[in-house]
């Protein structure tokens, strides 16, 4: 005998661009959308009747018609509207998420002002929220940023690590510090606005990273998580994901030349990978 | 004050290829490998001391070493393995897990029969497995394939949904019904074999979806995760996620042409995304 | 002073799936299309005069309207329609092509006979073609694959070579030997049937391939081209692109482990480059 | 009978990091390198004998050792240097190119000053150059960009094209002008400094895209060209590839909503792609 378990469903990928337009500038916003829902199913699945199914295409509607209606000047109060809009409008539901992905889009300097109305893509990050609410429950959102590529060549050692028969990496006492890192907050109460709170974490986050004596990936994540629950109040906890950019120096001795710390081949693969949750 | 919540690391992207060579024949595997690490790592993050740090690179290496002492001949006993050894060696772990995709590589048809020697890439899915134990506590293992990627052009409806002033879907009696399918199956008990229960799970995958009368993603991902806990009794549970790969019917009147569900536009995004656990 | 120089313009991935509903099986293919046109368009450029810019809207459109209306078998067949109706209906139109990728769908086996309607994706390459055509000329037809992945564990050897200061690569009589082969033929004249030459086309650079007794990247490349053209008559040159997939042999002695050619890591970067044109 | 047309080979995806360690700041850049030689090689591809082949190993290790003699602080001297090197110790090769890529890192702004050893990833860009030489020939270089993406949200229309009986593009008066833009300049002779005419040629290219009145993608890129050719002397011609990033205003009214130019959908396929060459 089969029974459904835990099942969502919802539409992903919903791309949608906004632009408002103000007397001297435009402000636009480029936001993925991701919505998942969760509530009494069943009869869908086991039986193929589809009346109580919203369907994925009327999601993405949705999106397009709530980003018209929508004051909404942070992805997490989209978001939000979003969560708020399934659940008024659908009993069948019984909790509601919306994931949004922010494009990196930034004003172009033209002559070292930024323009009114012309954009470029600034780096490969995405700025993003989820926001989630079960049916009687309380909102929660969570912010952060996912593919921020950071670098440091200095200030990062690694030494003193357990050595078995299978040790081959060598002591480091400045090794070069790369990571795409991955970050994300809850709100342990609504922030004075989401936007600030964004600018102070990710400031604070760049900061610490920059200045640390790194003694390892896990040092600098902590001390990272720990500056950024100090800098934001509102913040209940932090997790951040560090995978390793790796620069192996590049062994040169093979052609008489030394290699004072001044040649690396980067690699993708293979990469450390570390993850920690950093909570008051 | 910060204080460190959960927490992993470990090595992601640890690609190794096999050759085994038979007399007759070579048997090859290309597997690529995460693993990861639970324990007592708090002073490592806290006050960067590596005294209890296996490296990541280390990891590296015990898959390399491992995959030339095992005599594993699938994915999962080769997981196994590489988690049993990193338990055995390292007191300071609590828990390790190791996943490993393998891609979908089938000796080269030539003449009609397979080439005993030479290889193509079929198929952009990839055979998985997660094999993960806690000290004290049992081996688990569950097995799957990532982005198989299928499709139906008749045998698939979607009627009878509910509408709201935000719907334009039309109903549709005969859809294009694709999807990049994920699954993932836990053992509850050792099976007689991997790759059996892995060639069962997937031929039994393949037939429900090909025959199925498919009243919407949702009724066609049940049967198919019923029919395969009927087909392999060591099946625990079986999660599938189906996001549709959607093709779009064109409207050709305005070129004054019909178009009896003929012409598409298969698009990527969005897409609807499904996702159940079937259990028993 | 500046002048325009060399100039096109069109539309790239237009996608289109095209399903033939036979009573007993169903036929379908699913192509991305690529259509430039050169003409006299210096105006447009110049002045912002767009009398002579056919949109690549509709060029989009005429895809999707053609595929209606042809009853074209191939990839190549189809891409020569869109040329000749670009060229009858665009006299400011004086050179066309179009550009067809295939994607590898091909039936599921199920009790080892195939699916009459149900398909799955089965490898990474491309059937490609490109139909090009000058006003005045003459329809030249260029069909291949793109990103055949393709591997063989033996008689694959690479010695003799020039060594320098810089050589730290060992000599090698058995190594692995994988690429992602793309190729393209052009045909000296209208072949028997697209479909049949191209089966004949790879299957021929399959087996040798295979059996070949490779002395490096650039001899198997010269005697797989030299055999396709002797397989198909209609052939004038073919190009074969050949970067190498390199699996590095592990350096396991450093864990007093031995490595007879079992244990290698695939790498994707830096690879090997070889290009060749080869013609009668 | 088969004989061997045009050939290359060499070694792609060559990646090197390069820090200059000085006093008070570190000077980084990271490359990905590829090197092709042309040259006599007939007998490697038709009989197997390798006495005139440089392994592409052992580009990669010239890679590798060139970047730890050079003095070169742009990517174009590096090409330069690989170029002439080859050439010289290689009396085989009869011509050499290579084609460097650029990350585009930048120093972290940390309380609005850029940090002296930390860096960020901005923009997908990459800066590039060819260089390439045939032997007792002139060293050619070309620069440029590949993958800017841009984007302006007026001062573009399009209107006044070819109607057809596919048409069904609207005309718009103001419509969003995206585009991932790829550019590449030839030198005439040596520029005062390769990094002061990037500079200069890409502030040019940003400064018109962004002022432009646009009337077709065609219209913008011609005036973007003529403008960096006026702004850089020692360029003899440019190359501009402005594909679309089309961004389709979403019809709203099934909705009861207006649509007054502010809510769009992002699509990256199709796209329009437009391509020429602006010469003196």
């Amino acid at each position: 005998m089969a029974r459904l378990g835990e099942n969502r469903y919802g539409k992903a990928r919903v791309r949608v661009m906004k632009v408002v337009r103000h007397e001297t500038h435009h402000a636009m916003k480029e936001w993925s959308v991701r919505v998942l829902l969760h509530g009494d199913f069943e009869s869908c699945f086991t039986a193929g009747d589809n009346s109580r199914i919203l369907p994925t295409d009327t999601m993405k509607n949705t999106v397009y018609y709530l980003a018209r209606e929508s004051q909404a000047a942070t992805l997490e109060e989209f978001g939000a509207e979003l969560v708020e809009y399934l659940l008024a409008n659908n009993p069948q539901v019984s909790k509601a998420s919306a994931e949004i992905e922010e494009k990196s889009w930034e004003r172009v300097l033209i002559d070292g002002a930024p323009h009114a109305t012309t954009y470029t893509l600034t780096g490969p990050e995405l700025q993003t929220t989820e926001a989630v609410r079960e049916r009687g429950g309380k909102l929660q959102i969570t912010s952060g940023v996912d593919g921020l590529v950071i670098l440091k060549t200095t200030k990062s050692a690694f030494t003193g690590y357990l050595k078995d028969k299978l040790t081959t990496l060598p002591e480091s006492t400045d090794r070069i510090f790369g990571t795409r890192a991955t970050v994300a907050w809850e709100y342990a109460n609504l922030p004075r606005s989401y936007a600030t709170t964004r600018a102070e974490a990710l400031a604070t986050l760049l900061k610490v990273f920059a200045d640390h004596d790194s003694l390892s990936v896990q040092h600098t994540l902590y001390d990272v998580g720990k500056a950024m629950l100090a800098a934001v109040p509102e913040m209940a906890r932090v997790t951040l994901t560090m995978p390793n950019l790796h620069c192996n120096l590049v062994d040169l001795s093979r052609f008489g030349q030394d290699n004072p710390n001044q040649i690396f081949v980067p690699i993708d693969e293979p990469h450390g990978y570390i993850e920690a949750v950093i909570e008051r």
